[in-house]
């Protein structure tokens, strides 16, 4: 790198772990002598061409540890996608502030904007390292074993269904919990591994892998509920008709109510309950099942204090430490990537910016059962060394039924 | 209590405790040479009439205790309300298992049912003790400071809103998220507890002890959102108009669409993401803003597993433990009481049924804000105890803001 300075900025939705990777690039950029200054950019690419920077070299070791253990951006974000003007402008800045180097912490968006601005930089022949560090609770990033932010996620997703089964085992009936997952599934999926004995829910999954068919799902609820008394389902937000149509389009546009859309006129998937209350409203109608109970979990999976897997802290952490290293001893340009070596154990690597930019990652073949309506071993293999350690367990009475006497 | 077995059960709504209050009751009552056995009723009072009993006295001691600090209702609950005539059937099974003494762990319709098994009782001069041990989330119970499993939801509800808080100040808009509450806001008011800067949200926090206005909410959000930028709201979904109608019904009356109903014709509360969508369908009409967001928290905040309050254990696990102690050493029948006797230490009382049966309370007004919108730290005070240690924290970025180069 240049001598100049350090610029880190966070993009899209916040996750448990953004804060570490932020912290790893800060804490290890102010190592080097050639950083002049290292600033943060307040809610992404707006503060860049703002010029909303915070001076992240007079900031305490104390204090940015503290926040790296915070969930949120720090920084603040930005839902924004920048054009060819845009990335413009922040080429702009970035001169007029001598920075060198450029990490953003985000989704494939955010990748693609580093992108296209390293692009400009090469045509104006200005010296710049952009650097993209991963993170999203979709777990979507093509190249990559897994992305930081999902572990976290998939941690609440499990803690929050294996409460649910418990509570639809005290109280039974028909549960639906919507989760969070446009494309791909891999969050609704975790979902199964809250499960422990046989008869524990979530009974059926739902992913946007798969086509979705109201009546199929009618009919699978009915064959669980005969069988249990009982049926928790798990259904991912993105759940789409064999058009790819999100359900909450096609099944509002049946019925006389009007669907919810946003201020742009697209549906809009989270922040609202429709897609819940559309379902448990067709279960109860069809299968005549009196108590159906359906929640979305919102915005709490990505933000909830205090569940968190320490493998996704360690490693968000160490994927802001390695942009940095990857940048200031080696001057290269890419994506920093995950890449599963043992069982378990993880590289780090730098791709090319094309490599994981604008592209979408979701559940492979192999992670989803035959019926289409669970997950395979492989999945939970998968996926158990990331949640951590000291994940809760669930215990259930064993003690011997009393023969009857009024009743015998 | 004269020769024979003791029978525990528990109803209502689960909650992160409950178990803690079984095998307290269910430890304390095998050490007595007078007690035949330990029957615990599957599903409250419907496991009652059926006789579908466990016998506990044949459960490991360590398997108890992992019940224990499972959440949920291990034994099953029931929504069923009990009325004279199967109060009598509940009586009859008693006599025919020679069951000397009931503790139904429950909340104010358990503690009713009580009353009335235990005249029915007195009535046949059978000889019976029946203790209530409180639980419940709502916090609504009278004569008690407050009731096991309010504490570890409240835990719950804090965690939520300061994790969504730092969301929305990452992605700023406005955020509404329902709690559960129907008569009672102590849920709802703990999310106050989740701020630890000035400007940390919820900002806004409506409770049933107040009439809800929509145009008065709207500049409430408004007010908030001109300063702020953005807004946090806390809902409980047993927010009314004037009248006393939920405001679920009420607004829904007003407008085209159907109003969500169970199949009793009531308005379903919990388990559907209704309210959330209403209030911020009318943020987004009436106040033009685009970035508006709901969530319901539904089940998941009475049953997510691992966050917990261990002084709510610690108080779950007593009231078990000393119904007991009172049935077997006293032989005196009523409800279990909590009582604050210092800051922070409780004491158990043993009131009569009919002081905590069927009725409810509510917030009093010394811990409620004189806007109505917030709590006083009257209310800070009286929460800051219950929930426990390792409470996790949010920390914020405190570095200086970098001069601007463009736009000066």
């Amino acid at each position: 790198m240049k001598a100049g300075k350090v610029l880190v900025a966070q993009g899209g939705g916040p996750t448990a772990v953004i804060n570490q990777s932020l912290v790893g690039a800060v804490l290890e950029a102010r190592k080097f002598a050639l950083v002049e200054r290292v600033y943060g950019a307040l809610h992404g690419v707006k503060g860049i061409v703002n010029e909303d920077f915070l001076d992240l070299t007079q900031e305490t070791t104390h204090n940015l540890e503290r926040v790296a253990a915070t969930p949120g951006s720090a920084l603040g974000s930005t839902r924004e996608k920048p054009d060819e003007a845009y990335c413009a402008e922040i080429l702009k800045v970035l001169i007029a502030h001598n920075i060198r180097c450029f990490f953003y912490i985000g989704g494939n968006d955010s990748s693609d904007t580093l992108r296209i601005v390293q692009e400009f930089a090469q045509k104006q022949q200005y010296k710049l390292i952009t650097i993209h560090i991963p993170k999203t609770i979709d777990n979507d990033l093509m190249v990559n074993d897994h992305t930081p932010g999902y572990p976290s996620a998939a941690r609440f997703v499990i803690n929050a269904f294996a409460g649910l089964n418990l509570d639809n085992r005290a109280l039974p009936g028909i549960y639906v919990g919507v989760v969070m997952g446009r494309h791909a599934g891999f969050l609704t999926a975790a979902s199964a591994l809250g499960r422990k004995c046989r008869d524990d829910g979530p009974h059926l999954i739902y992913l946007p892998e798969r086509v979705f068919e109201l009546g199929q799902f009618l009919a699978d609820v009915k064959r669980v509920y005969d069988r249990h008394g009982r049926c928790v389902i798990a259904v991912s937000e993105g759940i789409h008709d064999a058009a790819g149509l999100p359900i909450l389009t096609s099944m509002a546009q049946q019925q006389a109510g009007q669907p919810e859309r946003d201020a742009h006129g697209n549906i809009q998937l989270s922040g609202t309950g429709a897609l819940a209350d559309l379902l448990t409203d067709r279960i109860k109608q069809q299968l005549g099942i009196k108590r159906v109970r359906g929640d979305t979990f919102g915005y709490v999976q990505r933000s909830f204090l205090g569940v968190v897997s320490d493998v996704d802290q360690r490693e968000a952490r160490e994927v802001g430490e390695k942009a940095c290293q990857f940048a200031l001893w080696h001057g290269n340009s890419g994506s920093v990537t995950i890449h599963r070596v043992g069982n378990y154990s993880v590289e780090y690597r730098l791709d090319p910016l094309v490599a994981v930019a604008g592209k979408t990652k979701v559940m492979p073949s192999e992670f989803i059962s035959s019926s289409g309506t669970d997950v395979t071993d492989a999945f939970q293999l998968y996926l158990q060394p990331l949640l951590g350690s000291r994940m809760p367990e669930t215990f259930r009475l064993r003690a011997p039924i009393v023969p009857k006497i009024l009743k015998k």
